[in-house]
């Protein structure tokens, strides 16, 4: 049995480092934390992420969270799956700026159509923040296709932890109003990736309502 | 004169990144960009940055922004510094999740007081969305002071881009309605962090109005 656990929620971010885990080979336990039954805010997940969010990874060493984070440190123990530009700072904190613009600004976006309640109590205001998330989003994504994304992989040549990243997110530009075909690049990287079997693996489970056992 | 120059607005989250270049002694040339003029949203601004935000660092090989990863930049580029835990992947990630977490959540939240009109077009909405600013950043402090914030510095022993970026936000807590004595643990990171030199020049520069000259 593996000594490290994945938490995860259903197509929440965690697909991210889900998927990053996978092209990695790594050795892990999966746990999914049931979003839908409120299972974030039970005692025995706050005591591994007192944050009541997803994803988290259990390590003998302690628990780690945060998206960005957690890629790094996947691809950190996995260097052999050549997915970050370890050994070229430049490289490297071209990946981290991307997928730190995207969990600051683009997913925050986002959020604001799905999690209106973290920033204000009035359910009147909650609706109000919906109405700008297809704008936002679609200024984040006209960006990223003419700056970040610059082909066949965000960061270029290599793929990275910013692919995996941006697949995530641009799966929830339809629910944001947000027409993909309006980012040629980012529409034809979504079907790049979806091609793939390590993405279609964990695509397929956190789309299944049933429990895998490991 | 040096290859780099890094890009800044006084008082905002770009002071965290000075404070890492400083206490690294790094090479570079700073230049202020005046929000208050607007000068962020300028064509020759925009060149360097088309998010209209700072931080950015131009370097020989191309720009460089988003607080988190120019922070280990920098700390990659001056690893005498010994500023992060570059050679230990687990306290790496440590690292990098507090800093994603200030950046994705905490500066978010903060951001609700003063740059409502990111998420609403509507003034009603952005007034409201100030109302619930105090608790969440207070919220977040005290999770920050149970949790994080290990004690000398936030990773524990050594000190870290963390603290910088810690010691950054933490001096918002005032304008947002949070009284940091209700966080023994952070207000006296904040006092030890004021009375270092790196941070107090940093701290007047950002604080003068007068345009320094390099």
């Amino acid at each position: 049995m593996s000594t490290t656990t994945f938490y995860w929620a259903s197509n929440s971010c965690a697909i991210a480092t889900h998927m990053v885990l996978e092209y990695a080979g790594a050795d892990y336990q999966s746990q999914r934390i049931d979003f839908a039954q409120g299972e974030q805010k039970s005692p025995e997940y706050l005591r591994i992420n007192p944050k009541g969010r997803v994803p988290a990874l259990a390590t003998p060493r302690g628990i780690l969270t945060e998206t960005p984070a957690l890629m790094l440190f996947v691809c950190q123990q996995y260097p052999k799956a050549n997915l970050a530009p370890l050994d070229d700072p430049f490289e490297l904190a071209r990946m981290n700026a991307f997928n730190s613009y995207l969990c600051s600004t683009v997913h925050v976006n986002h959020a604001h159509r799905v999690r209106g309640e973290r920033w204000s109590d009035d359910p009147a205001v909650v609706a109000a923040l919906k109405l700008k998330v297809a704008k936002n989003m679609a200024d984040c994504f006209a960006y990223i296709e003419r700056d970040y994304l610059l082909g066949p992989w965000v960061l270029g040549a290599r793929m990275s932890t910013c692919d995996m990243y941006l697949f995530t997110i641009a799966n929830w530009l339809e629910g944001d109003g947000v027409d993909v075909a309006g980012f040629p690049k980012v529409a034809d990287h979504m079907k790049r990736m979806a091609a793939s079997p390590a993405v279609a693996k964990v695509v397929a489970l956190h789309a299944s309502t049933v429990l895998p056992a490991g």
